[in-house]
């Protein structure tokens, strides 16, 4: 007894961890669906329209028993594949899909009959073999082309699919036009499910999700801008607040690994019709270089706050550069807020310029004070530190 | 006449931009095949597998006509999508694949007995359509949980498509049963096939090209600081050179944004067996930390860079601070060189510490000559010229 009471409590303290595991998750899960609720929204929509067109596919033989058959497993198919978190992804796979599909669909048959044309039946497999061998072998190289893989990749994955089988079915020449026939039209069908349903309820777009990025990126900016502005140059001494109020300081970290999601992002976008405040052929690129010089930013700040965190300055010198770096800090970091503001509102405000040509003269006062404070060998300076911490980094490195 | 002749030569202008584009495009593959052979042998696997197991299923209904009939085309569908550049890639891919088939069969099996059961024929497609809209969105909810979807993501995709095209295929029982068992099987065949190509012939292994990624994103930093010692400090005037080898300087620049890259690679890595000098259970999370100490290392590099191009050292200012900065650039980045000798080699060099142990001292030197001379107000400055150069940026920006 005593043995198998023991046994069971081995069973309970085993069973612990894999409950404490089992609700972290269940409790990240529900993190997940709170922060973006559009995700929640998505899984019903992927949901919904699976079984939609499943259960069109189940009623459909009741009604015509000769119908798509086992093609109607395409339609299926396709929904789960193509039907993306946002529009643009869902369109490209879309467009990706249904061109793709049906120029190999072309080629197959074309191979197909070339093969069959050559009347021997030993010359036959060696002609689809060559044709499947070197159609694939080609495609997949193609997909290493960077500008064919931001755009084309899936498409070309299932070109290379969608030729192999078509050519190499088995079939008798009529069949094999048939099979060709029924799989694009039954990718349309569902293709064009997974469109309606992401894009009439609740869509998600691409292109908005990029621009507000970018406008939240450069209200980060200025948020830690600000921040530092409040909380290094002013208040000289107080320790634990500062400790307290970091956060709002490195608000400007998401930035700086930032350039996959928004490459992803446009590349999206570019699939996107006219939506909203956005024409069809609106300047995604251009986000592109404007990521990058937020991007560039970010690290200004990450330099200028590990310096700041690491050194320790004088009182004096303090006090000497206190007001005009408050000044910088707080005007660029009110310019940011303001520029940011404007994208998302998609008006000029025209106050930022005075920020702007307030910060610069704060700048030029600050040029001042260093020219007339007599240190001349300022630059030296910055030679030393940097390198030192770089010796420092590399230390750690080892 | 005139006017034909007149129409070909517009004919001609019109080509010309295109057969440049061709051209330029051509040039391009041709690049990505000289830079990576790799990509090329890669691509002639694949072609070699499809077309070999595309033959098999051609000349298998020759046979036996019962054999595996229309699901045959998954065994060459799973090697046309399973087949990824790494063996990491493909294995995670097969595995996934496997497993999310199986599961969902079986469960869409029981979701088909279950409405069968049911016996009332209204019944049925209301218990299908809900069960397959319930599994559909969880699993759809579930890919957007971070560690599910590095890891997971292509297995939930899976088995979302198995499950809603068991459950709802809209045959009698025993049918559905026997396409289940029939279309894991093919799954296996062509995942086995996948993998075996992809192992045999020339394998790329994600976690080697890990390794040799980060050991040489280390030598370039090395090379950098190397350069920044000769360039910058040694050499005082020598301006058209500067700019002449301003290449090896930028090394490191790749570095940045390489945080995506490598995060897929140890994904992949996680995956693979045993293999040239990695045991199974290598520990490819610690890459990730080397490659942000890496990352942290080359915005350092940048920050000194963007700083030494931007401003003019004095002349006696730049002599004194000279040797002890052209060594500790020397010693690092010879340090630096080592350990990504030592990484690729898989052997510890002794040296890499007396390399250390010399840039130390300089670093020492350098601070004893801050301190010397009479440079009290070093902390000031340091927060100045980051400040300005950030304020200029925002200009930039706006």
């Amino acid at each position: 007894m005593a043995v198998k009471k023991n046994q069971e409590n081995v069973g309970i303290l085993k069973k612990l961890p894999v409950s404490n595991k089992v609700c972290t998750f269940g409790s990240n899960v529900k993190k997940i669906g709170e922060e973006d609720p559009r995700k929640l929204i998505h899984s019903i929509k992927v949901g919904l329209a699976i079984a939609l067109v499943s259960l069109f596919y189940y009623f459909e033989p009741l009604f015509n028993y000769e119908g798509f058959g086992v093609s109607s497993m395409w339609a299926v198919l396709t929904v789960v594949v193509v039907f993306e978190f946002s529009v643009g992804a869902t369109l490209g796979k879309s467009v990706n899909r249904g061109i793709a599909t049906f120029l190999a669909g072309s080629l197959g048959v074309a191979a197909h009959k070339l093969a069959t044309f050559s009347g021997s039946n030993k010359l036959q497999p060696i002609i689809l073999g060559l044709s499947v061998f070197s159609v694939a072998s080609i495609a997949t190289f193609m997909r290493f082309v960077p500008k064919l893989k931001a755009r084309y990749d899936y498409g070309l994955l299932i070109f290379i699919l969608t030729f192999s089988m078509i050519s190499v079915s088995g079939y008798r020449d009529h069949v094999v036009l048939d099979k060709a026939i029924t799989r694009v039209t039954t990718i349309l069908i569902g293709g064009a499910a997974a469109i309606v349903f992401n894009v009439v309820i609740y869509p998600v777009w691409a292109g908005e999700d990029l621009h507000n990025l970018i406008a939240t990126y450069i209200e980060d900016l200025g948020i830690s801008l600000e921040g530092h502005g409040t909380q290094y140059f002013k208040k000289l001494n107080i320790k634990s607040e500062e400790e307290l109020e970091r956060i709002s300081l490195e608000e400007y970290k998401c930035v700086i690994n930032s350039k996959a999601t928004e490459e992803n992002l446009v590349n999206f976008a570019k699939w996107e019709p006219r939506h909203g405040k956005f024409k069809y052929r609106h300047p995604w690129e251009e986000y592109l270089k404007i990521g990058n010089l937020v991007r560039k930013c970010a690290n200004s700040i990450n330099a200028l706050n590990s310096d700041l965190s690491s050194c320790n300055m004088t009182q004096e010198g303090r006090k000497k550069i206190q007001e005009p770096c408050t000044k910088i800090c707080i005007e660029c970091g009110s310019a940011l807020k303001e520029i940011a503001l404007s994208m998302k509102t998609m008006t000029l405000y025209p106050t930022i310029d005075s920020y702007i040509l307030k910060a610069k003269a704060s700048a030029e006062k600050l040029r001042s004070i260093i020219r007339s404070g007599g240190l001349i060998e300022e630059d030296e300076l910055q030679k030393l530190l940097p390198t030192t911490r770089i010796a420092s980094l590399m230390l750690d490195l080892v």
